[in-house]
């Protein structure tokens, strides 16, 4: 069967989560598969800052701390993504970047396994955790190593010396979904604790952290909870923790009685233990209302929805593009993937460009791959078809081949 | 003299920074003292988070980070906060927290001086200040340590061992201001790298990073800059220290080449190397917003004009508050202050509420000191005059007896 416009239109027509997309505001003329790396706009989001000026900030002034509750919103914002990830209340506060909570997590996690000094990663791990690591090991003064494996190394490199493992439950450049709760147990029996980084998952996929029972989780809310560019990300410490864990960025907000200004430091026996300094409470606001666009949507749907995006992209990629040089990265059949088909094609980074002049936004991380995400909240089928369309077009017409596609800007 | 209201307008009529204030959008039968704590919003707040919103997110997505210049915020901005500060291009990032830069600085500071341990501060400086440290010592382990001396003993107690010095420019409870070239030059004569944490300075006076050949600063935004509540903080790094300086919160964003996602950390040879993870673009440009209030204005404006708003103050407390048991903290002519009174009284936290309930807001610091902090933006010789009458008339009818303002609140 040849997957035409109609079909897809159908689709859409049969899609419970259609409404959804009226939450958010996208411009005509584009098709957006690209809220892998920034999601799209809840349409409510101009009111909430208006609020948020006029009637807090500018009406309350600092007074707002306590009547607009802006003092809580860490915690609160937290047990609402914590609903996303499968974390009950008190275990997730939302500050700082994915990067700053990752490093809290992991001296955390070395606090909890003194005697035991690797922390364990994979090789093609996203290269700002990699990073990350670097930086705990560097202030340790080397009392840590890394070790990078590759990933069908990964649970028989888990020994004795293992105290931490560090992993993306989602790949950035392939989109591959690794078994949280198989990987976590194997990882605990062994005597390890276990850092999730959830930034390409949360939001499209149920994730169970208690009932998979992970140590920490890490991730941001800027991807697929659409909460704007570079909003602040969260962490998660499972219960058992929040009170023995301790982190090195030891601000105010974390100390157990944060307005007494006493000048020992007494670490919060909760999840508070896990902030640090000020949270930017306009940033934060915005969290909340893009949390709002999950109301009445449950995971699996999205879920559901999801894998259906993907498995149309890549039907219609090989019904479409069969004779050009472009290939599918990974078996999206035989295993799991979160929202999100990457292409592999040498001219990739003019290819993308190229596309996103003609309205079809994904992205590009090198060498040759092209990534395409499929937020279920707000991407239609239609969206799909118009998007191989595009994709066939530029391959046929050779229009990576233009110069002012070639040149590299900063961020892509 | 008796001071009168009509004194107080006169000075207000020949201030030539009166039509500031215009700048910012104040609520109507309040006398804000508190911008030491939260600035007023600026006016042009709610079109800056419209033009965000509408043209950059929701009209460009993704492509904002190149089209609308997100991906430079940090730098440009901190060249912007820079000329506040006296530093040059170059050498200033506007990220994170204060307490996330001050990690940062303690941890780049102590890499330029291995073999010395010690990190000097004050007994009094801010908590959070002396928690980072702790922090900072903790994870190194216990390869440093922090020693608190009196102000008095501070230059004596610079010895060989001592590598780095961290103090606050403004003292956040007396609002004492330090000589900063003179500590900074003495300490610097005994081997060590100086840090300053301008968070109660930066705004209303001139600051000479530069001149005074400040090695490492930090700062908030939300207080005399008028960012708005928890805004991204800043850190300053001396040119000469940005090349070489190593902090541990390695994320992309300090990498030498952002986008090529290399696995090895290599770090950029500039005031790069202090970004971590990105930054919450709304916040960033609700700091853009605020920095235009400074048009057209001097520090040195700014400064006289603050010195007059707190000696009045002081002048007029003397005249209207003699019979009560208040005293004002240190002495004004004696010695260089920050934008900020502070008065001493037993029952200072009720009182601030009553205060507050009648429409003069400035906050309480434990155990019994009030805060008034004087924005020479936005406020005016009148207002000054307002907050002592709301103040006498508080103290004659023993409001702070009332019971309803016993109850501490969260934030203050």
């Amino acid at each position: 069967m040849t997957i035409n416009l109609s079909y897809c239109q159908h689709l859409d027509q049969a899609d419970p989560l259609a409404a959804c997309r009226d939450r958010f505001a996208l411009p005509p003329g584009i098709v957006y598969l690209d809220g892998n790396s920034l999601g799209a706009m809840p349409r409510a989001m101009m009111q909430t800052m208006q609020q948020t000026l006029e009637q807090e900030w500018g009406g309350e002034l600092v007074k707002a701390w306590n009547n607009a509750g802006w003092a809580q919103l860490s915690q609160q914002l937290g047990d609402r993504v914590g609903q996303l990830i499968g974390a009950a209340a008190g275990q997730v506060v939302v500050c700082d970047t994915t990067s700053t909570n990752l490093y809290k997590a992991i001296h955390a996690a070395f606090s909890l396994r003194p005697g035991r000094d690797v922390i364990l990663t994979l090789e093609d791990s996203f290269p700002t955790d990699l990073y990350m690591i670097e930086g705990a090991i560097s202030v340790s003064g080397n009392r840590y190593r890394c070790i990078k494996v590759a990933q069908d190394r990964l649970l028989d490199a888990i020994d004795e010396a293992v105290g931490v493992l560090l992993l993306s439950q989602v790949n950035y450049r392939s989109g591959e979904l690794l078994p949280m709760q198989e990987i976590t147990r194997a990882a605990q029996a062994r005597g390890a604790v276990v850092i999730w980084d959830l930034c390409h998952s949360a939001g499209v996929l149920p994730i169970e952290v208690d009932a998979c029972e992970v140590d920490f989780a890490v991730g941001c809310t800027y991807k697929y909870l659409n909460a704007g560019p570079g909003a602040p990300a969260y962490i998660y410490v499972a219960k058992r923790h929040c009170k023995t864990a301790l982190q090195p960025l030891r601000g105010w907000w974390s100390h157990a009685d944060q307005f007494a200004f006493e000048p020992g430091y007494r670490a919060a026996e909760d999840i508070r233990r896990f902030l640090c300094g000020t949270q930017p409470v306009l940033a934060l606001k915005a969290i909340a209302c893009s949390l709002d666009c999950f109301a009445g949507v449950s995971l699996q749907q999205l879920r559901d929805k999801s894998i259906e995006l993907c498995q149309l992209f890549i039907a219609l990629v090989e019904q479409e593009c069969a004779d050009f040089d472009i290939q599918i990265i990974g078996d999206h059949q035989r295993q799991g993937y979160g929202s999100q088909v990457s292409l592999r094609f040498e001219h990739g980074y003019a290819l993308m460009q190229a596309l996103i002049e003609r309205g079809l936004i994904g992205d590009f991380r090198t060498p040759d791959i092209m990534r395409f995400g499929f937020a279920p909240l707000y991407i239609g089928f239609e969206d799909v078809f118009q998007a191989v369309q595009h994709l066939r077009c530029c391959l046929q017409l050779e229009l990576w081949r233009e110069s002012r596609f070639q040149t590299r800007q900063a961020v892509t």
